[in-house]
This record gives structure tokens, sequence and C-alpha cells, in this order.
């Protein structure tokens, strides 16, 4: 098949490129480098399935040029991935992650591709009431700009499905850890420790309890239900049955790097604006289509920080 | 108190302004006119408190300015407003529903505005499997362009609120009749049966079955949460108990006109694309306000009719 991948030089997006060649798919891949890494791509460069353009998701004529030649998947994986910041730029998520996904799509629409895989976030869950949380959680209200923006983009793709016979494979999930991880709490975590190994500054309680997942169960998961999944529109949430209280992720990470700071937690059940104290999804949706996540946290803690160890420029 | 109200010279927008006013508000109405008209705003224009600015809800900057002097509340009912031909204009319900409210969140935080109010749309539950079905029902599939549209302006307002301590008020409602209504299914019937008063033809089968709502009791509504819902966010439905099948709101308005014709059903159980069969809601939040219908489904079918009969240029 011929995959056309946004954002395909970030974390997930180049672990699914690396996934579609090794499996003898071509891969187009769409992106700006605005925070994709060419060194992601290195393995990809090397394959003669692999071409690559490089384009902003904001520019709908940027996205059609680069679809002209037609895919029979689009995977959309390019969005503002912070959760974290959208209060100080408020446009950024709309502009990246709901008017790109429009983009998308209609750049996917009017060059006759009709197939579209896409991560949203279980952040659209908001402040769930009900764990593990399924796809049909009573309708939830939004905390945070990320989430909404992400929400937005998941309801074009189901519109698109309704109102242009689209297949749309909208994909939930919780935190992704592994290699190429670029962002978030290991991140900061492994990133403060560098500078100063006695303490550690963490926000919130660190009683935040979440599922994280390995982003090759992840990659496993998206190629299952593009094998499995029905015509027209599904939600599909991934993540792991387990989770760790922030404390605990805490505890193994600085276990991992060999160090025993004080840690020094801000306070308050939320990290942010927009945090969620507890994510934990209900995954028996992806299940039934015969997957199963194959790493323990453990492992998905321990091999992100072993890769940001291994790779000190990342953290710069 | 002072309402900066967007797409006043709309149908509801304009009814809720001459509410305003007469409860001794002052009112900024914010409009392009692109479907408004200066009709509906003949009393407010000789009201000394009402002021009216010409500007389009795309522009972030022309938001901006005619917020210059601040507001109480902003009520948002600039809309596209037509959920059925969202697949021929794709951009159109993105570029006004969803960029449009962005424009006016940004513009309203910009200016000190903490307070808004939306005209959102019960198409956001697709097509629900719960009836009455209530503001927490299982979290929905977007059938149309429109309601993603709307549903996205929604996720924005509980993101404003939850990131920039705003209260937000979204209204899901069904489908608003009463004067000054000049789009829907009773204008489309009253259309064709001034052109042939013989035959009417019908989408769908004509087992639709909706419920509808006077837009005097819409209008009570909002003002009666403005007054009492609490401070954060709130989505609140609205519409009556009462439900007419789309055959018996023709036997309704043709009643009405005194006409007899033929009535052709074009057939299927939906009218266009993102129809959905049935719209029913519970209004139990509202209600709980202090909130009830007083007008009767007949009383608006009928009311709507007389409107449009004694304005029949409206109908060109």
């Amino acid at each position: 098949m011929r995959f056309f991948v946004t954002g395909g030089a970030g974390f997930v997006g180049s672990h699914f490129i690396d996934r579609a060649l090794r499996e003898g798919h071509s891969v187009t891949c769409f992106d700006d480098f605005s925070t994709g890494k060419e060194l992601f791509l290195e393995d990809a460069m090397r394959h003669p399935a692999f071409r690559l353009v490089r384009g902003d998701i904001v520019e709908l004529d940027q996205v059609s040029r680069a679809l002209d030649g037609g895919a029979d998947w689009v995977a959309h994986f390019a969005a503002n991935a912070d959760v974290r910041h959208g209060t100080e730029r408020p446009r950024r998520d709309l502009d990246i992650n709901t008017i790109g996904t429009w983009n998308v799509l209609e750049a996917a629409r009017t060059r006759g591709v009709r197939r579209i895989l896409f991560s949203s976030t279980g952040s659209v869950y908001g402040e769930p009431t009900v764990f593990p949380t399924p796809e049909d959680a009573p309708f939830p209200e939004q905390t945070s700009l990320y989430a909404a923006s992400k929400l937005a983009g998941e309801a074009l793709i189901s519109a698109y499905c309704h109102g242009f016979g689209f297949q749309g494979l909208v994909f939930r999930m919780v935190s992704v850890l592994g290699p190429r991880y670029t962002h978030g709490h290991i991140f900061d975590f492994v990133r403060f420790l560098k500078k100063d190994p006695t303490t550690l500054p963490v926000l919130g309680d660190g009683s935040q309890n979440k599922s994280y997942l390995h982003v090759s169960d992840l990659v496993n998961g998206y190629f299952t239900a593009i094998e499995r999944a029905p015509a027209g529109f599904s939600v599909l949430n991934v993540g792991h049955d387990g989770s760790l209280k922030v404390k605990e992720s805490v505890a193994l990470i600085t276990g991992r790097l060999g160090l025993s700071p004080t840690i020094a937690y801000a306070g308050g059940s939320r990290g942010w604006v927009g945090d969620s104290p507890r994510i934990q999804l209900d995954t028996t949706r992806l299940k039934r289509l015969g997957w199963a996540p194959a790493r323990t946290l453990e492992q998905a803690v321990g091999e992100t920080v072993d890769y940001l160890v291994a790779h000190p420029n990342l953290l710069d």
C-alpha cells in the first residue's frame, strides 16, 4: 500500500514509517521539521520506497500538492502535541490541530484518497467519571485547548466519513513512551536531573495516576486497525491496562539513572491547566480486533530513559 | 448589563436583542448581514441603547475592534446555520462556526470580557441512542460538517473556561420556529406551496420525529441561564417535550395554509446527509433553573407559517 504520513519525522510518525517500510509499503512523509527530526528518519531515508516532502500542514496548497500522486491511506500525525502550553499561544492548537486536520482531509478528498488514520488523544475525555474510560463514555467537557483542537479534528474526520464516504480511524491514546520520545514528563525529569542530580521538581502532588504505552505497541495497534477495522468511522482507545502514579514513575526514572534526588512536589491534584488527574482507557474495542500490548510500563519507562541518556543532545 | 451580540441581525439573535433592550440592557450588534436582515432590527434601531457594528466574524481584527468598549456578556449567534449543504462548501462551517467562535473568544479575552453564551445544536448528538437525549449522553459520532463545527466551538468555549476563567453557557437546541424564521423545512414547504399548491415534495419518508421550539421560549431559556447558571462551563439542552413527525408537521402547515396538496415523499429514513431521524432532548438541567416552554408546537408551527405568509418577500 501507499501511505501518506503527515508529521512523519516526529516521535510516533517515524515509528509508523519504519514499520510501514518494513512491511513492504511505500511511504511519502510530509513534515515541516518544526518539531520532527531528520535523525528519526535515518533508516527511512535509505529506503527506496521512501519519499520526503517538506511542507507546512497549515497551508492547504502544500498538503494538496504533496498528495498529488494519491495514496491508499493518509496517516495524520502532524500536530502541536504540547498539551500544557495552550493558554500561552491560544491560536496554535486551532491552526495546527484543527485547521491542519481539515487541510489534510480536504487535500485527500480532492486527490481521491478516502482513508485516514488520526492520532487523537485520551485528553478528549476531560476529567472522566468512568474508569477504565470507554470510547462511548459520557459526553465530556474539554479542559484544554489541545484536547478541544483534537476533538475538533476527530469531528471533522467523522463528518468526512458520513459526508464523503471516507474510512476514518481515530485513536485516542494515553501518553506514549519509547525511543525518539522528546517531550513529556520523563523528558523533563531526565533533563532536570542532568542539570541537578540532587533535586527533582515535580508538578502536582505525585498522586496523578496515568496509563502509558510503548510506541511499538501503539504502532501495532495502528496496523491491526488498518487491517481489520470495519469501513466507515471508528474510534479506538489505545493504552495499557496498567498505570503508574507520578511518584512511581519518578522512582522508576531515578532508579534507572542510579540517582536518589530529593523530590520537590509543587502540590495540587493537577500538574497544569487541563491536566487530568487520572487516565486509564478501556481498550476492549482494539483488543477485539486482535491487539494487545507486548511491553510492560516498566519496560516502556526504562527504554525511554535509556534512549534519552544515549541521545543527550535531544535534551538541549 | 452590556451585551455584545454576534449575528444579532439573524433570526434568533434579533429576538435576543429585542428582549435585552426591553429589559433595560444595552446592546452592541455585530453582523455582516450575509444572512441577517435589517428588517429584523427595525425595533432595535430605534432604541437609544442599541449600537450596530457591521463586520465579519471570520476577521479577528474586526471582532476585536467592535469589542474595544468591553461588555458584560458576549452572546454568540453568528454562524453558518445550514446543516444540509456542508458537503458542497466544506470549508464554510469551519471558517464561520469554528474559527469564528475562536475569534469571538480571543477578542473577548483580549478585551477583558469573560462571559459568553453560545448557540450550539442538538445535532452534536449525531444519531443518539438515548431519548430524550441528556447533555451527558454517550460520546457521540459527528454526522455533519455543521455539527462538527459547532462541537468544535463548544470545545473551544469549554477550554477558555478552564484556561482563562471564562463563564460559558452552551445551548444545544432543537430546530427553532417563530417570527423571523427564514430557513428550514417550514420555509421550504411554504415556498414550494407558493409556487405549486398542488404538490409538496418532502425529503425522507415523513417518519422523522423531531422536537421544535418557539424562539420566545428559547430566548427565555437564554435569560434564565444568564441569571441563574453557575460560574464556569455549562451545557444546557433546550427543546420542547413534545415532538412532531415530519408528516404531522406537513399536515399542520398545509392546514394552516388551507391547502391539500399531494405529498411526494423522496423516501429513506434521513432527509439529507447528517440528518438525524429522531431529535428529542432532555431539558431537565434548564428546567431545574426554572425554565419551561410556554408555547405548544402547534402554536410554534402556526406562527411560523403566518409570519412567512405575512412576509412573502422573505421567500424569494
